[in-house]
């Protein structure tokens, strides 16, 4: 495998210097091949989209309607199924505003989970203010899962909606989404799925899976910032209402009376992320030419192997089920993460030291943040080995 | 001045091969430090902000905040008056579903005009469907200029709000912008002003506009796709609730009760365009650089060398005011604004046909589309040169 990656990591001029770069859940780095998509679409290839009468932005269009093709093939859905937004973040509050907003009366309920990203909590609490629908929390199990047997225990035909991470951000572990679908379309609810950090490590097939809305974000797929996207059921899509308006998501404007544009258009008002959306095509074209199996077998190997080196020290309290995916949370003693972090970069290792975004699972946890370490397919055993000598140097600081 | 154009243009390689771009109120092109920065951005420096314990995210959350301050120099308004945003239209969204929803009432009256982009209008629909406003519409003058004398006898006690733009994106009419601040107010109304058209064009002081809310996009400000920012006054801002929920926005989550961030964190969920906001910062280093006075100038030379040219003909119809800036609209009598503009590609010069957003506008000009030439820095007399010799051509072809 070190052979391997190291080819990888010369891929990725951010980690020119040998620096060891494990905040891969935060955001990746990006392969000199999105770099690239990046640099030719905003010079040599530059045009507007879909408005152009010369061949440029005729060009532009079609590359960037290819890169919409790329995520719907990489998500396993239809073309006209994905809104491109600006992240993971928005894509859930454009359904909380469109869909909620549309299906959901006072008294609905929408069931989340402990350990949701801040982004997959808030949005449904500012429903709850806007519309008094309820929300209830799926407990975890004992490891750090989301519990499904609590959640079977807990829907009710009151649910509309379960909103859960397929991969937890904090912890790795792993949702099984086909079961948590069989359960939400068991009460009539559905299930939207927070993809953030499952789309860099597994492969996605939304068929297989049944769900019923699925996000992510590019920055974290070895894209670009500014874009990810949202997959939901066509006649789901067909049936939400606008959300912003503007140029493109119109059919006609009056002053009087303005007709909408078909989804996927309808929730893309004003000028789109065009050079962002050809950059996560490139993106999803080099993730797929890596393999998605090989991404998962890394991720899981490599958390592995750092949850037992952890566990081997008498001073680490690691976090999160055995088979996490590519993240792995962890306390050592008597030092505050934030602490750990600060001597690890000074040793070129960079974790994530905080809450992560989840502090209702802080809360769980009963810790007021973690030092994590999480990675990406450049990442390997020389990451893990200078992350370990890092810790031991800190345990011999603070003693 | 063409020797000093002919420099500009070799700074973007969008331009290469002697391109004649007359396009950019629809997108300006890019210049290479922009370019430059985003390459740098995406690669040697890339970091997420805001959370990161390592010095690289450090110094890429300085980057980022840097960036803000440049737009609010840019704008003559204060760092924490900016809120980056998709673009103009995500902001003018922003407004009317934060500001519109807390402080309109049904029965209260938004004033808009008959040259609006979609934009300006839509938004404005999307918040009468919601709570019942009523939209007035500014006509026009015969040249083509929001008529502020009309706005004067339509203002009410019940308008709360007057959203126009600065310029015009189909005629380059100029608002001033000053009356119209000093009308709203006179009503107790705020003002919003699209600044699309203007920002590239125009120096800029929110102190001296005297408006409420400001918004302009970066990809029309030579800067990247998928940002732009919303400038409004602190009071008004620090006043508005939150939008999208998400990470970044918030103080303390619990599933109880969230509180929020202070603006404009408040107003920033998730992870951020970080590269597009230091690309941005790029942009306007690189205008400020070139200067606005500059740009003002060439802007108003060129599009009054294009109106004198175009009205010695007898066969074109020039619409909008003869001291537009930076954009004109035409028709040649007997071609559909689309066959000219495919013609016109064929000889290498690239011009828009079409509604540009502003339907509106085209029903009070008894048109369907127009064809619009539309100049940026790197737009010189070479450029009006090709445009004529090619609808000269036109001419010939269709008689």
């Amino acid at each position: 495998m070190s052979t391997d990656t190291l080819i990888l990591k010369d891929q990725f001029p951010g980690l020119a210097g040998g620096w060891h770069y494990l905040d891969t859940a935060a955001t990746a780095q990006k392969p000199q091949a999105v770099i690239d998509a990046t640099t030719a679409a905003l010079g040599r290839d530059y045009a507007t989209v879909h408005r152009g009468v010369y061949a440029r932005s005729a060009e532009m269009t079609l590359a960037f309607e290819a890169a919409r093709r790329k995520v719907a093939g990489f998500l396993g859905g239809a073309e006209d199924e994905i809104v491109f937004t600006r992240g993971a973040t928005e894509a859930i509050n454009l359904v909380a505003q469109t869909w909620g907003v549309t299906n959901l009366r006072r008294g609905d309920r929408v069931l989340l989970s402990t350990l949701e990203h801040h982004s997959n909590i808030v949005p449904w609490q500012l429903l709850r203010d806007r519309i008094g629908i309820e929300i209830d929390v799926c407990p975890l199990t004992a490891d750090g899962r989301i519990d499904l047997d609590a959640a079977a225990a807990m829907l009710t035909e009151a649910h509309k909606l379960v909103a859960l991470a397929h991969v937890s951000n904090v912890l790795g572990s792993v949702l099984d989404v086909r079961r948590a679908a069989d359960l939400a379309h068991g009460v009539g609810a559905l299930l939207l799925v927070d993809g953030c950090q499952a789309a860099p490590r597994l492969a996605l097939d939304m068929a297989a899976l049944q769900c019923d809305f699925y996000v992510f974000s590019a920055h974290k797929l070895y894209g670009p910032t500014a874009i990810g996207a949202l997959w939901a059921r066509k006649a789901i899509l067909d049936a939400m209402p606008p959300w912003h308006g503007g140029g493109s998501m119109i059919d006609r404007v009056t002053f009087a009376k303005t007709t909408y544009a078909p989804a996927p258009q309808r929730f893309e008002a004003g000028t789109p992320a065009i050079v962002e959306a050809i950059a996560l095509g490139a993106a999803i074209d080099w993730l797929q030419d890596v393999g998605l199996a090989r991404a998962e077998a890394h991720e899981r190997d490599l958390a592995a192997v750092l949850r037992a080196e952890l566990r081997a020290r008498n001073d680490v309290t690691v976090f999160g089920p055995d088979d996490a995916l590519g993240i792995v949370s962890f306390a050592l003693d008597g030092v505050h993460p934030h602490d750990l972090g600060t001597i690890l970069d000074e040793e070129g290792v960079a974790i994530r030291a905080g809450h992560h975004c989840a502090q209702p699972l802080m809360d769980h946890l009963g810790v007021p943040a973690t030092a994590r370490a999480s990675f990406g397919l450049y990442s390997d055993e020389s990451d893990i080995a200078a992350l370990l000598k890092g810790i031991e140097r800190t345990r011999r600081i603070f003693g």
